[in-house]
């Protein structure tokens, strides 16, 4: 069996490489190091299993032209711009790096007659709502380029899926943590402590609460939902989180104590959210993927506190 | 004040572009003649408050230039693959036609700083679903590369709104009848009648039922929902369409009446649908638009009647 993980190269998609390698898979690899590092995919380069492409997956032609001959029985879209921070100052960084991406992977699937798509989508496709997610929730309005991006994609994706016969899985991902990752809170306040361990500034007001889910926790159920059990014919969505949400002030609290920086002070920039376009609490209703027998095995607080002890090792 | 009208030279745009000139705007059309017609438009180029550019909306870059000294007020978006068959074959054609003409007017408002946004959307961004589509319906699953596209198009569309402050109004179109239709079933029947007029290839099993709404009836609402009332931030998204609906053999019934052809065999190629990708049955719930303040003069039969007249005396 042989797979294509978009996007390989990077944080979730390293991890996902690795398992599939695991498993006995054949997997090539595609990213061209935006965010993802080639220190990430060196371990795997000896391995007969395992084949690299660095090709900007955004020019549909070149790479639909340079793969079409690899017969993939799976393609796990993960490339993407994860740095919603940045698709705000730019948003063409979305439009290429998220939408542009899925609708590369699409073509080739289609002018190559592949059937099975795992797709990587985001809690941000949903806007500001109030209430607890659910995959059956209507009036979605992303208010980031990156959630309008993914929310584009679905909407390919769906289409796609039906004219073509495919067999896909969406998982909607809320914010993945663990090692090797690049960017984004943690990492943030990490550095800003190595640099001045007398203050911490923290973007909004502490109070943004989100679910993280540990990446190795949702590699598990990726490898599930798309080895384990038989991918049918049509779109299947999921949440994929965890029931339990950290604060940024937790966050702070737990990279001070696992720092060992005592007696910090926190700046608050004020404001409810972090930046334009992030949504400063959401929580999931995870009946469906719990019901479909997968549950993440770190909470969000645990899942933290891996992810900073792993930073500190490794910083 | 100073219109943009994307399709302007399109079945739809033409009726628009009247009734804005007739309120005393300004109006800018655009258009690349794939669906539009010169003929369409070449009543309008004597009116001093009328210019046209032929741009390919879709290339983002060429038409930000060309337009970026216009000082829009509003922008009304209909440009847009509206042969839903076509794109089944070549999905090339509503990635461009449909999503890239939506990518390149945000960036075009983003970087000339207009505010106001008109969004024709359609029906079926909602799929195949059983019960009445509200706008606020959730699992939207669209089957057509034009659904598909549509739906991207309102992903983009909401994340820029919120990032940029835009006020935009979506509606969602269902199928659009009336003077200057260029294609669709009305069309083929009485094209397909004039050439044989003893039998009648229907495609599908002649259930398929859907609302049609008259073009001139959609354009009072575009204009009252844009004009009349006040724009408000955010995006508000209205369904637009009649209560009523008009089997796919009651139009064949209703064109041979005015056509006067008598005793015509139907001949069914059976199934419920008409093509991949065709939603063979649905009907909105129009509360929310009826609530607003507007409802359609025409039912759907009196539409269908209206339009083989025209195209009867046009032919």
């Amino acid at each position: 069996m042989k797979a294509l993980v978009t996007g390989g190269a990077g944080f979730i998609g390293t991890h996902l490489v690795r398992s599939l390698l695991e498993r006995g898979l054949e997997v090539v690899c595609v990213d061209n190091f935006t965010l993802g590092h080639q220190d990430n995919v060196d371990c795997f380069k000896d391995n007969a299993n395992y084949k690299f492409y660095n090709i900007n997956i955004e020019e549909t032609e070149n790479f639909c032209e340079q793969l079409k001959d690899e017969n993939f029985d799976i393609v796990y879209h993960l490339a993407a711009n994860s740095d919603i921070q940045k698709g705000g100052r730019m948003p063409s960084v979305d439009y290429n790096d998220t939408f542009m991406t899925t609708y590369s992977v699409l073509e080739l699937m289609r002018r190559c007659d592949i059937k099975n798509l795992f797709f990587a989508s985001t809690s941000a496709i949903y806007g500001e709502k109030q209430e607890a997610l659910t995959e059956v929730a209507g009036d979605l309005k992303p208010i980031s380029y990156y959630g309008g991006a993914k929310y584009a994609s679905e909407g390919f994706i769906s289409s796609y899926t039906f004219m073509n016969d495919f067999n896909t899985v969406v998982f909607r991902f809320p914010n993945v943590i663990g090692p090797n990752l690049t960017h984004g809170v943690i990492y943030d306040f990490v550095r800003k402590l190595n640099n001045n361990p007398k203050e911490l500034e923290i973007l909004g007001d502490g109070t943004q609460t989100k679910p993280y889910l540990y990446v190795l926790d949702l590699v598990d159920a990726i490898v599930q939902f798309t080895l384990d059990k038989t991918m049918e014919k049509g779109v299947e969505i999921y949440n994929a989180g965890v029931e339990s949400a950290t604060s940024v002030t937790t966050i702070a609290d737990i990279v001070c104590e696992v720092l060992g920086y005592e007696d910090v002070e926190y700046k608050y920039t004020g404001g409810n959210v972090g930046w334009k376009g992030d949504v400063p609490k959401f929580q999931y209703d995870l009946t469906k993927i719990h019901n479909a027998g997968w549950t993440a095995s770190h909470t969000s607080d645990e899942s933290v506190r891996e992810t900073v002890k792993y930073i500190k090792e490794h910083i």
